[in-house]
């Protein structure tokens, strides 16, 4: 946040104008007023174009450093359940914590259209200082570009995160073994639902929202009662069907998964019959993928069920042998007959700006 | 950079269609096949949806981590000197690099517009795989998103940086103390200039290149010639007014410049009086403002003039009391005829988009 202290102001009302992103005062109100005073930062640190950390958080041998990033341009920029602000640090938490990480600090840029209204900025902005604040991280750094009416719409925030991560953990996509076990969190699809009810081409009423959450209270607790959780991943973009996919060419495996114990809401569920939609593919913001030993799938199960945003975890498969007539990276679901068939990839996600 | 190892080709000619956002088979052939190539990541590190460091590179006892970002949206895409990619590499890298921080790794998320050339994505994404190798840099974790034709205008940046800040290295824009003498590096106003030729409303023939430098080897060189440099800042949105304003501010000092000795290319000059701009507001992308004690300034410019991007450094001004009837953080520019003007902080930049 590169500002000097002193706070013209720019009042409660209005809009998003050029001169907001031009360097000078009406950039440094807008920060002044808006994000420093949501993200509690400290003006005299805010002036300088960077953050600075003492190494103390990263003090026990062998910790590392961890770095992530990622862009959010959904749309609509709110919806039931959360908006653009919930999902920016939400979603950065989570790809630190289902690596194993404890997230630290995160930055945030901002491009903004030119006639924004600054009531829904300060809204998303308050939405992102109380996430960080619940999920126990800081919004340390920022930058606020502006671009003109029509060449953007309306607000894309990308967040970066830095945490430690502790000496021995070495969760990885490519961590799965024949024989673990594959759990998830909770419910599928409800993000992915919430957004496209909230869309509003649908006329549908429904009381989808979105389960956009920090997971990394839950991973927290799920790896100090199974250390040796062997893959971790939110299952966002490409829903739990991308993961899946994901994970079974990386590990070398095929994952089986039981149709009959994908936890789905009923309005979820009948949303996606209507629409001809697999809730596997839908997008989520608060579940999260963990393989685990299949002697470690108990203690992983009362972890979660014992954590807010684990209290529908479900045991959904377990990894395999490549069978002779497979292929490395298949994912089967087995239906409440028997049938089995194959998941693939998906080759997009079904909603573009889901996240 | 999420994504497993297959390689599927998205071929050499094309368009981005959102599919390459959607987190499945298309992003991925995009990942592997743009962003994993240029960058050298490996692609079994790429497909965790976080880079990981050991902390080594945090040796020295008193460290501290630096942590900056920056939204990047110039238009055009492409401009004589750069592109939209050599502005986010080294934007970044020179935020770092002025706090006196050693530039470790950035990442790098993008937004794409539908429609979007795949050929000037690949030319982009060539220029920031050359900027950050020239810089020693690495780009090492991403993001894409895919926004739909008129959503976003072609193609945004957001880099974040990480570096070393070495113990006992607290460069501040509040350093500035009476007597101290500003520098810097070259000509000035080059980048906005070179921007607003290249929109090509003015019909102008010039050969003005933007000045786009990472500039991390130059703030190394000074710092080992003259440790107690007191502030230092790159002078991009704003401009040298915008930075000098700030610096007058926070350290409490009246900044006096030297009209006679700012460096400006006669083009510059030139197109600065045909329109009635201020090369002191324009944009640099290459140039730092930097304030040394006054018996360190003949040790600073001596280290600059012996580095490829300082061979054009000159004493600019000093600091100076604040005068009686002065208000603090007046720059006073001072003509060849010994008349001052007050140099106020810009409201916005003269021209929008042009970072």
């Amino acid at each position: 946040m590169n500002t000097a202290g002193r706070i013209t102001g720019i009042g409660q009302g209005g809009h998003i104008t050029l001169a907001h992103g031009g360097g000078g005062t009406a950039m440094r109100a807008l920060i002044d007023d808006v994000f420093l005073q949501a993200f509690g930062n400290d003006p005299a640190v805010a002036q300088e174009d960077q953050a600075r950390f003492p190494l103390s958080r990263f003090t026990a041998e062998g910790d590392r450093l961890a770095f992530t990033t990622d862009a959010f341009v959904v749309e609509p920029l709110e919806f039931p359940g959360g908006d653009i602000g919930t999902l920016a640090v939400c979603g950065t938490v989570n790809d630190l914590a289902v690596g194993g990480a404890r997230p630290v600090a995160l930055s945030a840029a901002f491009i903004l259209a030119e006639g924004l209204e600054l009531a829904t900025l300060r809204r998303v902005v308050a939405s992102m200082a109380a996430c960080a604040r619940a999920a126990g991280v800081r919004i340390v750094t920022g930058d606020t570009k502006v671009v003109p009416r029509g060449a953007c719409d309306g607000l894309f925030i990308t967040t970066t995160g830095i945490g430690t991560l502790p000496a021995g953990c070495d969760i990885s996509i490519a961590g799965g073994r024949v024989g673990d076990v594959v759990i998830v969190n909770g419910t599928l699809g409800d993000h992915g639902a919430a957004i496209l009810c909230a869309r509003g081409d649908l006329a549908l009423d429904t009381a989808i929202e979105s389960d956009c959450a920090a997971l990394n209270g839950l991973t927290q607790a799920l790896l100090d009662a199974v250390p040796d959780v062997r893959a971790m991943r939110d299952a966002t973009r490409g829903g739990v069907a991308g993961v899946l996919t994901e994970l079974a060419e990386a590990s070398g495996v095929t994952v089986r998964i039981e149709e009959d114990r994908l936890p789905i809401r009923p309005d979820v569920a009948g949303l996606c019959e209507l629409l001809g939609l697999d809730p596997l593919y839908l997008a989520n913001e608060g579940k999260l993928v963990a393989v685990v030993p299949a002697e470690a799938a108990e203690r992983a199960l009362a972890a979660m069920h014992a954590h807010p945003l684990g209290r529908n975890a479900a045991v959904i498969g377990t990894l395999a042998e490549i069978p002779a007539s497979g292929r490395r990276g298949d994912v089967r679901l087995v239906n409440r007959l028997g049938g089995q068939r194959v998941v693939t990839m998906p080759m997009g996600e079904q909603l573009p700006r889901i996240c």
